[in-house]
C-alpha cells in the first residue's frame, strides 16, 4: 500500500504533503486570513516584518497538522483555525529570533529579517508573535491546549539553547543531537497534532496517540532535512546544501561521520567542526566523501525510518479515514525524499 | 490621612512599598521559592542566567501587586503563587529582551546578561522564561487570568517597538510617550492587579477597579522613574543618573522640555537627542538646568499626580483593609518620590 502511493505521487508529480494541503484547503485559507488578521498592530513594523516572514510562505506544515487532526476528529474548525495560527505563529517567533541567534542571513531565499529590518525589531516582532499565539489559544477557552502548546514552547527555547552550546562541539553526542532536534522540530510537531485532537475533545488516549504520531514524525522530518543539507542535489532540492557544514552545525551526518572516523578524518572534522570560518571549498564534497564511504546516510536513514514507524504504528487504532491515509503518506515521503 | 501615612512612613524610614512586602511575606516567599523551582532545566544555561537577572533582585513590585490583589479579595493563594511567578517571569524575560536590544551593559548595579552571556543565550532564555510564565498560568485553570496576561504581553512587546521607533527622534509626541509607557510598565501592572482579582472569583467592576489601579499606578510609576533619571540626587537615589539622556531616550521630561524650547535650545535638543554618541559632559547639567528654568519637573509631576488620583478613585468603592491603605499609600510615594 505504502508504495503504491508512493508511485502514485511520483506519476501525479505531487506529494502528499500538497494533498492534504488540498483535502484541508478552506481551513488553511480561513487560517491564513486570520494570520493576516492577526498580525494588525498600530505599530507598523510589527504587520511589517510579520508579513515580510509569514508571507514569504514556507510550508505551513505545522498549521496544516493542526487543522487536519482537527478535522479528522470532527472538531470544533473555528476552534482548530485559532490554534492552527497559533502554531504557526510560535513557529515564526523561533525562525526570527534563530535568525538573530544564527545571525543568518538568508532564509526561504530571502534576505533575513534581522538583516532588513535589524535585530532589535526582528527580537521585538518575535516577541509580540509569541504573545499574539497565545491571544489566539485563549479564544479557544481550551487550558488543555494550551497546556500543550505552552510546554511545547518551553521545550523548544531549551532545544534551541541546547543547539547552541552544541555548535563547534566535535563531541556532540547522539543523545544531544536527539534532544535538539526534539526541541526545535518534534515538540511544536507533537503539539500541532495533539491540540487538534485535544479541541475535538478525543480521550486521552487519542491524544497520546496524535503527540507520538507528531513527535515521530518532526524527528523523522528533521533528520532528512539534516541529511539533505549534505546528501541532496542542490537542483532537485530548490535550494543550496552544506549550509550546516558551514556553520560547524553538529547534525546527525556530522555526529555519525565523526563516530566512524579514523585517525586521520577525526582531524579533518576537528578542524571544520571548531574551525568553520576556515573552510576551505573543497572540505565539503571531502566531508560528503566520508560520509558515503561510512555509509552515514544509510545510518541516518535507518533512525528516520525507525520513527517513521513508531508514528505509522501510534495511530495505527485510529479509525482509517482519507486524513489519516494521507498523515500515513507524509511519512513515507518524508523518509523517502532521503533516497 | 494620605499627608500623615506619608509622614509615618518616612519616621520609621520604611515605604509602603517594604509595608506591602512585610504584610505579604509568607505569599512572597512561596512565590520566591517557585520561581527558583521552575527557572529549572536540564540545559544548564537557563536557570544560570534565570538566577543571575532574578536574583539580583528588583523590587518584586509585579508579583507583590499580584499577590496583595488575591489576599485582599481572599482568593486561592496557590493559584496567587503560580500567577505571581508568571508576572514575574514576563518582566524578566522583557528585561533580558530590552537590554539585548538596548546594547545595555548594566542592570541593578551589575552587568547585564548580554554582556555576561552573550546576546544569542539572553534572547534564547528570554523566550523561555516566556514559556515558563504560561506554563504557571496554565496551572491556574483561569482562562480569564490567561487571556488578561496574554493580552498585556502583546500590549508590552507593541510598546518595546514603539520606543524603538521614537528613540533619537526630537518629535516624539506626548501621546507616543504614554503609549510607550502604557505598555513597557501600565500594562503588566495593570494585568498583575487583575489577575488577583480575577483568580478570586471577583465580579467585573472589581476586575475593572483593580485593571484601573494598576494601569495608573504604572503610568505614574514609569513618569516618576523617568523624571528622576534626570532630577534625582544620586546619592539618594542610589544609582547613577542621566542614562535616558545618554541614549536619547524620549522620555516625558525630554518632550516636555522640547515643547518649551526657544530656537537655541531646540538646537541643542536635536544635537544630543540625535547625536546621543557625540554628548559631552557638560551637556547633562546644561539639559537639566533648562528643565528647571521650564518648570518641566512640576509639569511631569503633575501628570502622574493625575494617573495617582485615578488610581485612588478608580478603588475608591472597595472596602478598606490593611492592604487596601498599602495599596493607597504605595500611589502617594510614587508620586511624593519626585520631589
Amino acid at each position: 500500500m505504502t508504495s503504491t502511493n508512493t508511485t502514485l505521487t511520483e506519476k501525479s508529480s505531487n506529494t502528499p504533503l500538497d494533498r492534504l494541503q488540498k483535502l484541508m484547503a478552506e481551513d488553511l485559507k480561513s487560517t491564513n486570513d486570520l494570520i493576516i488578521e492577526q498580525l494588525q498592530s498600530d505599530v507598523s513594523i510589527i504587520p511589517k516584518i510579520g508579513h515580510y516572514i509569514i508571507a514569504a510562505g514556507g510550508k505551513r506544515i505545522r498549521p496544516l497538522l493542526t487543522l487536519a487532526s482537527a478535522k479528522m476528529f470532527e472538531g470544533d474548525m473555528t476552534k482548530a483555525h485559532f490554534l492552527a495560527a497559533a502554531v504557526e505563529f510560535i513557529h515564526t517567533a523561533t525562525l526570527l529570533h534563530d535568525d538573530v541567534v544564527d545571525e543568518s542571513e538568508q532564509r526561504r531565499g530571502q534576505l533575513t529579517s534581522n538583516l532588513v529590518f535589524g535585530n532589535q525589531a526582528s527580537v521585538l516582532v518575535g516577541d509580540f508573535l509569541f504573545a499574539r499565539s497565545f491571544e489566539l489559544m485563549v479564544k479557544t477557552d481550551s487550558i488543555q491546549a494550551l497546556k500543550m502548546l505552552s510546554n511545547a514552547s518551553a521545550t523548544i527555547t531549551e532545544g534551541e539553547v541546547k543547539q547552541l552550546s552544541t555548535r563547534r562541539e566535535i563531541d556532540t553526542s547522539l543523545q544531544d543531537y536527539f534532544e535538539v532536534i526534539n526541541g526545535k522540530t518534534a515538540a511544536l510537531f507533537a503539539a500541532a497534532c495533539s491540540v487538534g485532537s485535544i479541541i475535538a475533545d478525543q480521550d486521552e488516549k487519542t491524544q497520546t496517540a496524535m503527540y507520538n504520531y507528531g513527535q515521530n514524525l518532526g524527528m523523522a522530518f528533521q533528520i532528512a532535512d539534516d541529511v539533505l543539507d549534505y546528501s541532496a542535489n542542490e537542483q532537485k532540492l530548490g535550494k543550496s546544501i552544506g549550509d550546516d557544514f558551514r556553520e560547524g552545525k553538529m547534525t546527525l551526518p556530522a555526529i555519525l561521520a565523526v563516530k566512524a572516523a579514523d585517525k586521520e578524518e577525526r582531524l579533518f572534522w576537528a578542524d571544520v567542526i571548531e574551525n568553520p570560518e576556515e573552510i576551505e571549498p573543497e572540505d565539503f564534497p571531502h566531508a560528503q566523501n566520508l560520509m558515503v564511504r561510512h555509509g552515514v546516510y544509510d545510518q541516518a536513514l535507518k533512525i528516520a525510518e525507525e520513527h517513521s514507524k513508531r508514528a505509522m504504528e501510534s495511530i495505527s487504532e485510529i479509525p482509517t479515514n482519507p486524513i489519516k491515509v494521507t498523515l500515513e503518506e507524509i511519512l513515507d515521503y518524508c523518509v523517502k525524499r532521503m533516497y
